[in-house]
């Protein structure tokens, strides 16, 4: 193998940039030429790429977003798109492509290996939301953008005794909300995993308002119901000022905490490694704190699990 | 004078810790002895009121909200509510009041000294709303807790091409929508103070298109109109991946930024010197870089005024 | 048991009292009684005991330090002054202690142990240094720090085409030193665990220079060599204007990373289970991203091992 | 006047880019070409200049450091070197020139003036040491930098009853240790400008002791002298563990503040308007916060005066 080359793809994430860098790092220090693929799998078909060298990834590890940016493109499911974008690959003489993205991302990356071409996935999303990786690239960034905005929200709830539903970001995982929240030292936490009736709230909130307890932090996933929705329902039942703030896009933004870094690090330099080893068709992950690969055909067919622990602990800590 | 009070008003802001702490230190500097009053003027009502030491203002300077807490107290209009307040600064012996706070609880402040009671006002508000100042305690932390989220914004819509509405807050005034959105970068900058038609914005954003611009940031301070309305309309208008974020209740809170430490700093001490002058119905505030006073009375009939000389320039650098 | 305490102890840690807290929820949530022991074993002898309740925890998961304050006493290695602690536990009924802190506090928690005072450890301490655990309480919010610092001197380094050598804490330990540097993008990392010849380091700056490589980060671990003496060796050897920058005390402060509060919130609340179930002696700790404990009388003869893969990963990536 | 340059010159400071980015949007909001001059006077010298456009600024006004990077050349005193930068702007046929710097850049502009080409000086440095502006680019972010770190340190201070000692940046002017000290709640502040002895040191400590305070905060200038000297005097004196923490070159780094920001977007703009009017040879700043320009001549030989009054406010706050 001498030459390869990396996209990402669907929505960015903090880290991806770590990643992308790792990849044309590790791909060089092996003597490889590294492509880099612009606006995801629409660069591919219309041949968007470009050699990067080791100062295209200079001083870019601290940068939120991604250096290749990135795009969807549905019409990937279609066979014959597939072949152009084959075509390209071909036509750069690339062996090889890490994909750097999500679950739709993952299918992509999957079609090409059947079509014999060899594809690494690599987990960037801050959803958390990928089966065979315990994190993906971007959680740890989102997590902590959320607290911090969570103990700047905590200043105005504490200072004038209020209650806030903050929504957080999480369709059909409750990762961002369940870690946040319990981080974050809120009172409930709502997720897509576990539904909670709205009169467990509510007691919950005046079982603590009795304890003296004069303000009050609920996290809602946004795919439990929207926070101004929660609200409404709350100010409805309970004798409490409720407020609420939904976080929105900065959470996929800023720059990458440590972890972050060095977990996108780890798992580019990994994808490069397989490919090199002549494995396609993997996804990378860390389980158990161990760099693993899975098959992705696996990876995309499987349902992320929520630690049934880390919730039990939650609602521990937030009698 | 020997005793005199602080309270804080309205809705918190980042500094008011500091100005309290300021009131406090330079009052024992002068052998006063000071009072906190908790809750506003609900708790002045009620006689929630606890002498300070230096101790009780130490390690605060550095944090969001207000430790003495703030309610709203509609009711203080009502002069039997205020005679009560009288009675209880009477009975405690407090000479002095220095009311923390924005146009609201200038006129409470306003009321007492009418009474014969002197006070001070002190501008804590993000807004930035006050006349006799040309800044409030609070406003350069939430411009900086603006541009910090416009440029994780950034990140992704640099890595999507998108254009992003992000409304901030500001129901009559815009400074916190033109500070921030020039400071943020911003490609169009949305103001009560100033109009603008969607046309307007509409022209500015494909013209910017054809210069080869991918993605653009306008910013919407709340007293134009929301940004999910405004989001809306310009879907209609325009061919870009348009999306929303309402910055919401996270730009009241966090650790002050030295600015408004320092501001509140000056403007309490200042607060504390009118008194012991024997000068109440003053407001302190900032003009020229220099710590002033005003009559109370002048201060809430006047209206804010923006800086047209900054409106020209955001829009020059905004081509 | 009824009654549990906790205390603090050695050099703090950011993530300590998102411990305290979920020692003392957990135990409340167990029905037990939870006393705080303040400076440490210092107030351990001295009796400086008070039981804390859901309040004396509140707001506090996101501060950094210690509420139960910290202190050294070297002299608890004597059988008498350990038997002064041990009248204090007994005096105020308590059954089962919470050790929050690095090797020193593990000592006096095994030493009450074998005098039959169940204690539990946890593992709080910036420098990584402890076995047992793959991560200790404060080490990721401490290379958070660092990497904001390196961020920070990157961008006068390139600015002014600099080589930057950046001294981080670790007398004995290179954890924070390999982990910030990775993920700061350092060009060079030392530590003390693999020692490198000035040769080397020189090589590699010419290396980088020859291909271009304007400015130059090398993270060096305080167990190695101070950081001015190794920039003093530097220019003796190279062409280039080096500076030195020593992060120092910064980097045990700060409010703590998601991940810290997280791992403290499970690491106490499980700390608190050993102790009911009737096992003392123990220091829990996370091992594959699972809790797990040993003897503390283990730990503490065990020396922490640094991870070889990953400094085989920095080589390669800052090629 | 068709085509006027901008450098940066000496130590780099937070708003640089924003205030490049402001000469270049609002030169060509005027229809002019603008030119940036790479690594200052030495890349003026030797020609690295080239034609900025609209999107060479995108994207910059958030990022610390300079993108046209930084040089000193001290041998432009020489009117021969001057005059090979004469030369090389004649080559180009530029007619104007934007210094962004401190006080030795501010000789290069006044030189090239004297010499018949006329330049406008913007104050740059993080020093807030320039005559003829109350503050410079780069100040704000500075001390909002130093004041993070005073807020980390104090956690352990606060954890260890320690008195710290942290030396700031300021050869010559106080501005930075008075600032972040009068914001940070230091007890004690020591600038160049007002000696103080060591026995006033030691009696404020002491009294402050007597009083209960358990930790106390030194902000040195480190042109009064090194903090690590400072500690070892007061070690000698006083019954305390003192530890100190020297910044360094953190200080001069990161993102902007949005004041910065917004100031260097003002002087950038001012800047132009001044050649446009055919104003050479003056240096903008900001005075009573209005946007004003002197002579270049009389703010090289003023010295930098501070502000007694918050001199006198910081000593009776940290009583």
């Amino acid at each position: 193998m001498k030459k390869i080359a990396v996209l990402t793809s669907g929505g960015d994430s903090p880290g991806m940039n770590a990643a992308i860098r790792a990849v044309v790092r590790k791909g060089i220090y092996h003597d490889l030429e590294v492509y880099g693929i612009y606006h995801g799998f629409h660069g591919l078909v219309n041949g968007n790429i470009e050699k990067l060298e080791l100062g295209s990834v200079g001083d870019i590890i601290h940068r939120g977003g991604t250096i290749l940016r990135s795009a969807r493109l549905p019409e990937f499911v279609n066979p014959e798109v597939q072949k152009q974008g084959l075509e390209q690959l071909h036509k750069h003489g690339i062996e090889g492509l890490v994909v750097i993205g999500g679950d739709g991302s993952y299918r992509g990356a999957n079609a090409l290996t059947n079509l014999g071409f060899p594809c690494v996935g690599v987990p960037g999303t801050i959803d958390n939301d990928i089966s065979g990786t315990e994190f993906t690239i971007g959680f740890d960034t989102a997590i902590n953008t959320v607290i911090d905005a969570i103990d700047k929200i905590r200043d105005t709830a504490s200072s004038h005794d209020r209650t806030f539903v903050i929504e957080v970001m999480g369709r059909g995982a409750g990762d961002i909300a369940l870690w946040s929240g319990l981080a974050g030292g809120a009172e409930t936490i709502l997720i897509p995993e576990e539904k909670e009736t709205i009169d467990n709230i509510v007691d919950r909130l005046n079982r603590g308002k009795q304890r003296g307890k004069r303000h009050s932090i609920i996290v809602v996933a946004e795919g439990v119901m929207s926070g101004v929705k929660l609200a409404e329902q709350l100010k409805e039942r309970i004798d409490a000022d409720v407020r609420v703030s939904v976080l929105g896009h900065i959470q996929r933004g800023g720059s990458p905490s440590a972890t972050d870094r060095f977990l996108a690090s780890r798992l580019g330099a990994r994808a490069v490694e397989l490919l090199l080893e002549g494995k396609g068709g993997r996804a990378v992950g860390i389980v158990k704190n161990t760099i693993v690969d899975h098959a992705i055909s696996e990876i995309i067919n499987q349902p992320h699990k929520i630690d049934n622990e880390i919730i039990r602990l939650a609602k521990e800590l937030s009698i």
